[in-house]
C-alpha cells in the first residue's frame, strides 16, 4: 500500500551531497527519487567547479539508464514518466562563479538550478551560519542575486548567516529557499532556523526543505524517520501546505575526509564545527529508505494530497516559479 | 539588382576574428551577414576561454536587436527570418579545453560550433602550419576528435600543419573543414593549401572556406574582390559546387597589439610570421562591403543558384551534417 503510494509520487529531494557513483545513482533510483538537487560545488573555485559540471554530464551520459539531467520542471515530469532520476545540479556556495557575473548565465545554460549564497562562512556575497559575526548581504551579493533572478536560478539560504539570509529574502525579486534546514524551536543550532525566519521566508513566497541530518535534530543520532516527519509538521504549521518539502542532506558513501573538507573553512582552514559520527534516522538510514518517509507520513494520518505536495509537488512548483519553466 | 540578390541570400562567413563591439555587430548587420563563425579563443587557457564565452553571451543579450546565438542551423534560418546576425561561437585553437575532454560537451551546450585543432604551432593535439616540423595528429588528438565528433562540433584545419591536417581528415568520422584558406597553387604560403590537400578534404566530405586575407592572396595588398572570387573559382574546380564557401578572416577594428598577439606563439613567445600592414581587397575592405562579393560573382556570370550556395547555403548544409541539427 505504502509502496504503491510512494511509487505514484513525484519525489523531489531538495539536497543530496553524496559520494556520487553508479551505486549511489542506483540507490536514488531504488529509493524512488524523481529528482534531486545534487551538490556539485562546496568550496571549489571557478575552473574546478566548471570541471565538476563537466564530470556530471559524463556521469549522466554513462548512467543514462538511471539518470537524466533536469534543466526545467518539464524534465522532472519526464524523469517520472521514464522511471529515471532527474539530476538538478546545485551548489552550496557561490565560489564556482569566481565573482564573474557573466558566468551565471553560462552555468544556467549548463543546468545549474539552485545556488546557496554562502557555505558556513563569509564570502564576497555575505556571511555564513558559522561566521562569528554577520554583516549581511554585500553590495556584490545584491548584484549576484539580480543575475540569479534574471537567469532563473533558485537562491538557497540554508547555510547562510541569519542576517544575510534575511537581507536576501527581502532583496530577491524571485522567491528563495532554505533547501535543507530544521526548526531552531525544536533544537537550537547555528544551522537551524527560528520560527520567525521560517515565517519570514514564507511571507516572501519562499520555500522550506526539511532535512534529516541528525546533528540538527533534537534526538541527534537517536532520531527516527518519525522525528523527521514531526519537524515537517512544525514547519507546515508555520508556513502552510504549499511551501514545504524535503531536503535530506544525505551524505551517503562519504568518509572522514569529506567531513573534514566540509567542516573546515575553504575546505582546509580553521575547523568550523565537529559532527562526530553521524547515524541517519532510524528507518531513513539510506537513500533507498525513501519509501519509509512516505509511510511515516501515512502513519501520521496525512491525506495523500498533502503527502504528494510535501514529497515533491511543492518543490516542482517552486522550481517552476523561479526557473520560469 | 545586386543588392536585391545579396539581400535575399543566406550569407555565412566561415571566419571572422574582429575586435568585437556594438559597431562591429552593426557592420555585420549592414553587410547582410546571416551568420558568422566568430573567433572566441586563439591562445587562451580554459578559464579565460570560458569567461570569453560568458562575455559573448552578455554581448549577444545586450545587442539582441542585432544578434542571436546559433546553436543549430535552425537558428541560422531564424536569424535570416528575423533580420539578425547569427553568432556561431568558434575557436581557432583547442587550448580552451585545457586538455580536459569532458569540457567538450560543456562547450557544445554553450554553443561552441567550430574548433580548429591547432593555431599555427604545436599543441597536445598536433602541429600547426608555422611549426618547423609536423609529427601529425597525436593520440590525444584522436581522442579529442572522437569527442568533437560525438557532440557535433566541426573540426577546422585552416591553421593546422599539413601532416596533422591530413591525419585529421582521414581519422575524423565527421567531415571536417578548412574554414578559411586559399590555394597554394595561386600563392605558395605556409597557410595555403595544395590542390592535393583540397581534393583530399573534399573526397572525405570536407569543406573549404575561401579567405580574403591579403597576405595569402597572390597580389597581396593589391588584391581586389575579383581576386577573391577567382580563388573561389579555383577551389570550385577542384572540389565541386557543394563544398565551397567563404571564410573571410576579417580582423576589422583590431590594432597592432592584436597582430602581435596572434603572430607570437602562445601570444607572447617567439615571432612566427610578420604580416606588415594589411589592406583588405579593393571592394571588400570591410565587413559592410559583403554585398560587393555577391556582385563580383554576378559579374563573373555565375548563376544565382551557385552564388547562393557559395555565399552561405553550403556552409549551412555542412554545419547541419556535423551538428546533426
Amino acid at each position: 500500500m505504502t509502496q504503491d503510494l510512494h511509487g505514484k509520487l513525484t519525489v523531489v529531494d531538495g539536497l543530496i551531497v553524496a559520494n556520487w557513483s553508479r551505486s549511489l545513482f542506483q540507490a536514488m533510483h531504488d529509493g524512488g527519487l524523481t529528482a534531486a538537487n545534487c551538490t556539485a560545488c562546496v568550496w571549489e573555485d571557478f575552473p574546478t567547479a566548471m570541471k565538476a559540471v563537466a564530470d556530471w554530464k559524463s556521469w549522466i551520459r554513462e548512467n543514462s539508464d538511471l539518470l537524466l539531467q533536469v534543466y526545467t520542471t518539464e524534465d522532472i515530469r519526464r524523469a517520472k514518466a521514464e522511471g529515471k532520476v532527474g539530476i538538478i545540479l546545485g551548489w552550496q556556495n557561490t565560489s564556482g562563479f569566481g565573482d564573474y557575473l557573466p558566468l551565471v548565465q553560462v552555468y544556467k545554460e549548463l543546468g545549474l538550478g539552485i545556488v546557496q549564497l554562502t557555505y558556513n562562512t563569509a564570502n564576497s556575497v555575505g556571511c555564513g551560519c558559522y561566521e562569528s559575526r554577520d554583516g549581511g548581504l554585500t553590495d556584490f551579493g545584491r548584484e549576484l542575486i539580480d543575475e540569479l533572478n534574471r537567469v532563473g536560478i533558485l537562491v538557497d539560504l540554508s547555510h547562510v548567516g541569519a542576517d544575510t539570509a534575511r537581507d536576501a529574502i527581502r532583496y530577491s525579486k524571485q522567491p528563495v529557499a532554505f533547501s535543507h534546514c530544521l526548526p531552531a524551536a525544536m533544537k537550537p543550532h547555528p544551522r537551524n532556523k527560528t520560527d520567525e525566519d521560517l515565517r519570514l521566508i514564507a511571507e516572501h513566497g519562499g520555500f522550506v526543505g526539511v532535512t534529516a541530518f541528525p546533528p540538527f535534530l533534537k534526538k541527534g543520532n537517536d532520531s527516527s524517520v518519525d522525528d523527521v516527519v514531526d519537524a515537517v509538521s512544525h514547519v507546515l504549521n508555520l508556513v502552510g501546505e504549499a511551501q514545504v518539502g524535503i531536503g535530506t542532506d544525505f551524505t551517503q558513501d562519504h568518509g572522514r575526509d569529506f567531513f573534514d573538507y566540509i567542516t573546515q573553512d575553504k575546505g582546509h582552514a580553521r575547523q568550523l564545527t565537529e559532527f562526530g559520527d553521524i547515524v541517519m534516522p532510524d528507518g531513513f538510514r539510506r537513500i533507498e529508505d525513501f519509501p519509509n518517509l512516505t509511510a511515516a507520513m501515512e502513519r501520521k494520518g496525512w491525506p495523500e494530497r498533502l503527502i504528494a505536495k510535501v514529497m515533491g509537488e511543492n518543490w516542482a512548483g517552486h522550481l517552476h516559479t523561479v526557473w520560469g519553466a
